[in-house]
């Protein structure tokens, strides 16, 4: 439904919103501290864009937008995480994050690192809450973020900063980095809406060319930036063909997607709108 | 069996090193720093205690050691994360752990904070990967561990650290920081043995009196060390309280184990063994 795009965009969002503070501990409960750094993180205006992927992967396979809640609110509270730990100084050392200051700025350092590891947790808790397929899900999140998946990504990343690595060390990294956390988030979805294996299959693969597809779009926005000296696929491979890459990862996205016939609408238009965008 | 106490040790000790060795990746896979960094951590000479109270916990309702030991090796894996974090400059910034160099020391902080997140992962993954109760035995590893348990106890502790503590804070930090995680290896073992709700309860009650006296004793035995400046219940209720204290705890511990009758044996001698130690 491409001309409603907007307003379930928006309805996903609430309901996500909803369920990200339901399942968050009060900030006045003790430590008050851990709380609020950690509400201060969540709720930093970020677009929700995993989550509103898991709850349409759920109703592409006609599964429930209630069921899909705790996979949608699990992948949200991880990626959360990952950006915490991210900015801390012996990471990327990064003072802002969505124009505030950092929860490592805000907060102080010990307590950005326990309110990352405390959101981790929580991520993995909530997975778990699943009214179908816990176990799975949070064997899906997990490896996706463990030392193969995320975690695997972000050491790889640091490595390769500031050296001159190959496409092929790129790849490792926009694999597990990004990718990695995208196709865990649809595949949630999906196992929310129990689905067969062949369906994971595919929607696993839309994902994962999703993700890919969506971090060489970021990079080639960023690429005009002067300021940015992070790792760069435009600086590997060039505008040129970072662009045909792009073009060829969402042709894949949208080929993975053929199964499902017009119940994979709804995917269809967000792979779009995410791989358009032009900011 | 307490006179064959030291032969149950070594050989639940030994089927737990076995099963932390299957569950994390390879030292060469990619990213090898990472691998390497978590097997340093996992592989430094821990003496296994949850894990050995999460086998006698299963074995206690006639479970079987096999289908206890993905939770046996969760609470270590979850265990060895906290170790590294907390070794962190930003938290106490040791430069040793257990007589060798801090992960941070021996592998850089980065990888020391990406290592310990990743084995919190794995701890959550590896629970999941239990063969009976998969939901429910992460959901009390992550509750244990996450703001509301470990994580929450940490802050606290940190918040303390310098200050003078009432004794209220002071149970808050024990409660969490040490007994949640010991209380919830023992409910993990029960659970990967169907325990019913009467048995959790008890051995819940059990876990959480010997994780608290356990810290009790650590403070006692640490409280002669003039290097050691850490949170101690020793420097608010003095030896005698203290050690009264540890007293009564040790006595809850054992009044919990009563319905179980000779077959919370094994369970006795190694509360018996810990609550005993002088070193």
């Amino acid at each position: 439904m491409p001309s409603d795009l907007d307003a379930y965009l928006r309805d996903c969002r609430q309901t996500v919103e909803a369920e990200l503070d339901r399942v968050l501990p009060p900030a006045n409960e003790a430590p008050a501290l851990l709380h609020e750094a950690m509400r201060y993180s969540v709720f930093a205006g970020g677009k929700r864009i995993r989550p509103v992927f898991a709850i349409a992967a759920a109703e592409c396979l006609g599964g429930s937008r209630q069921a899909a809640l705790p996979a949608a609110a699990a992948v949200e509270l991880l990626h959360t995480y990952t950006l915490i730990h991210d900015d801390l100084p012996c990471m990327d050392d990064d003072d802002f994050r969505r124009g505030r200051p950092s929860c490592h700025k805000a907060f102080g350092e010990a307590n950005a690192l326990l309110a990352g590891d405390a959101l981790l947790t929580l991520a993995l808790e909530t997975a778990a809450s699943s009214p179908v397929a816990p176990g799975a899900i949070v064997r899906a999140l997990a490896s996706a973020a463990g030392s193969r998946g995320v975690v695997g990504g972000q050491v790889a990343d640091l490595a390769a900063t500031g050296q001159h690595p190959d496409e092929a060390t790129m790849r490792f990294i926009h694999e597990h980095k990004t990718a990695d956390l995208f196709r865990a988030g649809i595949e949630m979805g999906a196992l929310s809406a129990s689905a067969d294996a062949d369906a994971l299959t595919a929607l696993s693969a839309f994902g994962r060319a999703c993700g890919l597809a969506f971090q060489m779009v970021d990079d080639l926005l960023d690429a005009d930036n002067p300021d940015d000296h992070s790792f760069s696929c435009v600086h590997i491979m060039g505008v040129e063909r970072a662009r045909a890459l792009a073009t060829t990862l969402t042709a894949d996205a949208m080929d993975a997607l053929r199964p499902f016939g017009d119940a994979a609408d709804t995917l269809r238009a967000l792979a779009r709108r995410l791989l358009e965008r032009t900011s």
